[in-house]
């Protein structure tokens, strides 16, 4: 593996005038290819009804109150262009990786926690941690219905869901190790822009909330 | 002035679990009472037809390459909830205050002569400077069209513009002093979000570029 930066791959990042704040907006990505995906053991998934599952989250928010989610905005290259990491569950619904954080358990913790168990060999990991960088974004639930919101609109005192969206850098290889029941897909930012009706709010969100980076493509 | 923070006001910024750059990721925001609206004379506008404009953006693209277009992203309170600055042209199309940069110049100083320009009494300002603070997104214009992307596409080797949006903090209080022939608005966040039709794409996106932030309301 070697450093050497694509001269046409970067582009973008080396139009700008100076940016005190540059070394802090670039993202090194690295090619697919660098990448070894392998699959493991289904994890179960509860299997409830709409009804069932705003019951129980119902009960959850009177017993814990408000709910975290933490989620994985995670890059890799193919074809000079980014591609973002994304889960398929019964290939239909698309996540980023992640999920709800434990009581009391830190937006860090819980997200290296979810990555772990949807993206490594073992709970543990793979022996290689995950690199969990900034928060780029949060979208709020007002209730338990399915609108989110990337603000708080006004009037809700009590959220019931906030979802948070982190960077997470990648080392240039890695081993994914995914359950069996789980798809793991790169999707290039430009086919998720704006597309609402294949990856909802959030997902099609994402392209924008990286728009202040700048891709460093690094090649093999 | 008062520095009372309304408890209200900012469950949104303190639901959050540790987060190692929260200093950086708070916008303290103050009331739209806090600030005084004035006008000036009318700055003259370019009347010239999509033809005339698409033609002109070409000559200056073939003369000095990528345009570079900066704009700011300025936030005031009103009934709880964070309000936009956004400047209205003939009654019609929605800006943020911003405009083009000059060769050479840099995207901080560009942004500080377009707002004296267009928010404040003269050219050099009122006496409060603008804090022009980090970028929060990109935008690409990868032919002379209108249409934008908060990426580069793949293939494209030589976009014709890049739209940069800056947060820029308020003071407490300050003057705004527009043009007669620009109007300046406050519209809510909760209006604007998605909102491509009456605002376009850059703009109806900010809401989504904010989310990771904070907004920390300040009574006066």
């Amino acid at each position: 593996m070697g450093d050497e930066v694509r001269s046409n791959g970067n582009f973008s990042q080396s139009s700008g005038n100076s940016d005190d704040q540059s070394h802090a907006t670039v993202i090194d990505i690295y090619s697919l290819g660098n990448y070894y995906f392998g699959s493991k053991e289904v994890i179960p998934f509860k299997d409830e009804t709409l009804a069932d599952r705003v019951q129980r989250m119902k009960s959850n928010y009177a017993a814990h109150g408000l709910r975290t989610c933490v989620q994985a905005v995670i890059l890799v290259e193919l074809f000079k262009h980014p591609h973002l990491l994304l889960l398929q569950v019964r290939n239909s619904i698309f996540k980023l990786p992640g999920g709800r954080l434990r009581l009391g358990e830190s937006d860090i913790d819980g997200l290296r926690r979810k990555l772990s168990r949807k993206l490594s060999a073992d709970e543990t990991g793979d022996g290689i941690g995950w690199e969990v960088g900034e928060c780029l974004g949060m979208w709020w639930k007002p209730d338990f219905e399915t609108l989110v919101y990337p603000y708080l609109p006004p009037n809700v005192k009590c959220p019931k869901e906030c979802t948070k969206l982190f960077l997470v850098r990648l080392p240039e290889s890695r081993k994914f190790i995914v359950p069996k029941n789980l798809k793991l897909l790169a999707v290039p930012l430009c086919q998720i822009h704006e597309n609402h009706k294949t990856y909802g709010p959030i997902i099609s969100g994402v392209p924008q909330l990286l728009s202040k980076f700048s891709f460093n493509i690094i090649e093999s």
